[in-house]
C-alpha cells in the first residue's frame, strides 16, 4: 500500500469551494520545519473585534501550544488576533524549551501584526519529543504578513496537514432574517506523522458578530454532537484544537445559542468531522453508529464509541462481514445499562436482532450487501429508556498497520 | 498467514506435565457440537467436599452459562460438584432458549453424576447467536462418565480450545509445612472463533482443603493481579469464566489469604494469563508494561491498561519502533493524573525519556535493539505516588487483521 494514497473515502469533487469570510486573512509559506517542499506554516490574521472560542484535547500530557491557547482565551476582543499553525513538529512532549517556543512564536507575530501577545494563538502538530526549530517560523513571518490574503483558505488547508491524505474544508451560508452571514472551516485529522499520533486541528471562521461567552457555549455544545462523537483508533492525541473565530464584519449580530446559524455551524464542524473519519489512517468504510433507547444520552455516547472503537467490529466492518456478535459484544462491555433480551440491531435498514435474539426476519444476504457499500449504519436499540447518540468510526484494515507498524520513522 | 500455526510466543516446551489433583477426574469426548475430528466437550467431575470459587466476565450481555455459573457459587459443598464444557458453540444471545439449554445440560449431568443440579457448572465457547445443540452433548454424558480419569487434564486443555493455536496448562507443587498440595490449571484463551470474540475459559484445580468464602476472597484478590491485568484487543467476551476447585483431597488446610499457597496459586494464574496473551491473535510479541509513582494503585492499573490497549502503541510495538511518544499520548488519554514534566519511560533498561524530556543519555540504538526481542518491557514512572501495577499485553499486527476481517463466516 502506498500511504499517501489519497483515502478512497475523500469528496468526490475535491477541495470545496469556501467562501471568503470578511475579517481573516490566510498566507502559507514553507518555513522547512520538517518536510521539504510543501508549505508547512499557515498564519490567519483576524480583524479587530473578532472573538475567539477553542476546545482542546483532554490528555493530561497536553502540549505546550494547546496549555497556551487555553490560557489566553477570553482575553479582551477589541484588538485584532491571530492564529499560527506549523506542521512538521507538535511541540510536545519538549519541557520548558516547549514553552519558550510557543511565547518566541506568539510574540513574534504580535510584533509583526501589531497584536497583543495574548491574541495570538498557536498550534504544531508532527512528530513529538523534538524541539521545535521556532526560528524557522519566525523567520518567515514578514514574508507571510506580505502574503495575507482574505482568499488563501484552501492553502491554509494544505499547510495543516501532517500524512493526511486530502486537504479538508466546509462552509455554510446563512440567511438570519437580518441578511447572511458566512462560515467556514478548516481541518486536519487523522493522517500518521511518524513517529507520532494523528493530531485533530480544526479552525472555523464567521463573519457573525457573537460575544466571546456565547461562541464558546456553541462550540463547546456542537463539539459534544460533532468532534467528540467521532474515533478512528480510540487514541487521543496530545495537541488537539479547535478554534472558532468570528470577526463580526457582517454586522449581523448572533445573540441565541440556537437557531439557523447553530444549525449551519452545526452541519459544518459535522462536516469537517466526518471528513477527518474518512481519512482515518487505513479507512476503506465510514459508519455511523445510531444508538437509541439506551437509558441516558451519556450511556448512548458510552455505548457508541465502545462499538465504534472495538478492534472486532473494526475488523468485522473491514471484511464486510455482518457480525452481530461483535456489537452485542462491545454493548455488552461498553459499562452503560444494558438488558440481553431487549436489545436490537440494524445493519442498514436491515433487523439482525430482535429482542436479544435473531430476528425471524433475518436476511443475511441483504446485510451482507448493506457491509460491502462505503458508508455503513450500525443501529442499536437498547429497549430500556429514550437516551440516544450518533458516532461515527471507520474500519480497522491492514491499511492501519502498513501506516503504524511498518512505516518506519 | 495460516491461521492455525503455532503462536511463536508458545511455551517452547509444549504442553507442561500436570501433576494428579486427588479428587478430580476428567474426560474429553467429539460430540460434533459445531466441530467435527476433534473432542469438543470436556467433563470434571469433582469430589464430595469439593470448594468452588468463580469470577466471570463483567460484560451485560453474559451469555447464559455464566450467569446459571454466578447463580450457583456458594451453594452448599457436602456433596461432589462436576464442571462441564463445550467448544463450538459459546450459547451466547441466544434468549430463553439458552437458559433452557443450560438447564438441559446441567440437569443430564446432575443424574448421570448423581449430583445436586446446582453442583454442576457449565461453559460454552463458540459461535454466538446460534442455538445450543444440547442433545448433542447430553448424549454422550455416559460415555464421557466411562472414560472418566485423574490423568486426563490435557485431554481436557485441547477440548475446551476454539482456535486458540496452543492448550494452556500450568501447575504448582506447594511445600505447606504441614505437607505438599498441589495446584494445576487448564485455559483457553484469544483464539477467535468465526464469527465471534476471543473467550476466556481457566479451570484450575488443587487438592488443598479451603472453605468457599476464603476460596472465593484468594481467586478475586489474584485475579485482579492476573486475568485483569491482560489485554489482547481491549474487547471482552461475554462468556470469559474462571472455575477455582478445592477438593480437600490431601487433607491440608489452607485458613489464610496470604502465604505460600497463595503466592503459588497466583503463579499458577500469571503463568495461564501470560500463555492467554501469548496465543493472542496474530501476536508475535509479549510485552509487559510496568506502570510506577502513579497517584494510586488504581491510577496504575488505569495507565497500564491504556498503554496496552493502543493501537498506536501495538502497531509501534509490532514494528520494532521504540515509539515512546505514543506511549506518552497513551499515560495522557488514560484519565489518571499524571504531570507531562514528571514522567520517565524505559523500554528495557534502556531511559528514553525521564522528567518530561527525551533523556540525555538516550541511545535509540539500544532501545530498537530491545524492540526486536519476542519479550519486551514497557516502564513508565509518573514521578507523582506509590502507585504502581504491571500489565500484559501482545502486538497489533497484520495477523489479527487476517485473522479478524479476513477470515469470514
Amino acid at each position: 500500500m502506498n500511504v499517501t494514497a489519497i483515502s478512497p473515502l475523500a469528496p468526490k469533487g475535491g477541495f470545496p469551494d469556501l467562501p471568503v469570510i470578511d475579517g481573516v486573512a490566510f498566507a502559507t509559506v514553507e518555513a522547512g520545519v520538517r518536510y521539504s517542499g510543501r508549505s508547512d506554516v499557515m498564519l490567519a490574521q483576524l480583524c479587530a473585534g473578532t472573538s475567539i472560542a477553542g476546545v482542546f484535547t483532554k490528555s493530561a500530557t497536553r502540549a505546550a501550544p494547546v496549555l497556551d491557547c487555553q490560557a489566553k482565551l477570553g482575553a479582551a476582543n477589541d484588538g485584532g488576533a491571530a492564529i499560527i499553525v506549523n506542521s512538521g513538529n507538535a511541540n510536545a512532549f519538549t519541557g520548558k524549551g516547549g514553552i519558550e517556543a510557543v511565547d518566541a512564536v506568539t510574540k513574534a507575530v504580535a510584533k509583526v501584526l501589531d497584536l497583543p501577545q495574548n491574541r495570538v494563538f498557536s498550534s504544531s502538530t508532527g512528530v513529538i519529543g523534538e524541539p521545535l526549530a521556532f526560528e524557522r517560523i519566525t523567520a518567515k513571518l514578514l514574508e507571510l504578513q506580505g502574503s495575507l490574503s482574505p482568499t488563501r483558505i484552501k492553502d491554509a488547508a494544505a499547510a495543516i496537514m501532517t500524512t493526511d491524505t486530502f486537504s479538508k474544508g466546509a462552509a455554510a451560508q446563512v440567511e438570519t432574517g437580518d441578511g447572511v452571514v458566512n462560515i467556514a472551516g478548516i481541518a486536519k485529522g487523522s493522517g500518521m506523522i511518524a513517529p507520532d499520533m494523528a493530531t485533530m486541528l480544526v479552525y472555523i471562521f464567521t463573519d457573525a458578530k457573537i460575544e466571546q461567552a456565547l461562541l464558546q457555549d456553541m462550540l463547546a455544545t456542537l463539539t459534544d454532537k460533532t468532534f467528540n462523537c467521532i474515533t478512528v483508533d480510540s487514541d487521543t492525541s496530545t495537541s488537539d484544537t479547535l478554534l472558532l473565530a468570528a470577526t463580526g464584519k457582517s454586522g449581523i449580530e448572533i445573540t441565541a445559542p440556537t437557531g439557523a446559524f447553530c444549525d449551519a455551524l452545526h452541519g459544518v464542524m459535522r462536516d469537517l468531522a466526518h471528513q477527518v473519519v474518512k481519512d482515518g489512517e487505513g479507512a476503506t468504510k465510514f459508519v455511523e453508529v445510531q444508538v437509541t433507547g439506551a437509558d441516558t444520552d451519556a450511556d448512548a455516547h458510552k455505548i457508541g464509541m465502545s462499538i465504534a472503537n472495538s478492534p472486532l467490529v473494526k475488523t468485522a466492518v473491514a471484511g464486510e462481514d455482518p457480525n452481530w456478535g461483535r456489537v452485542v459484544m462491545a454493548v455488552g462491555k461498553s459499562g452503560a445499562k444494558a438488558d440481553r433480551d431487549l436489545l436490537s440491531i440494524r445493519f442498514g435498514d436491515v433487523v439482525v436482532a430482535d429482542k436479544g435474539w435473531v430476528s425471524p426476519d433475518y436476511d443475511e444476504a441483504r446485510a451482507a450487501k448493506h457491509m460491502k457499500g462505503d458508508e455503513l449504519l450500525i443501529a442499536v436499540d437498547l429497549g430500556i429508556g429514550a437516551g440516544a447518540a450518533t458516532v461515527w468510526t471507520c474500519d480497522l484494515t491492514h491499511g492501519y498497520i502498513e501506516i503504524n507498524a511498518d512505516y518506519r520513522s
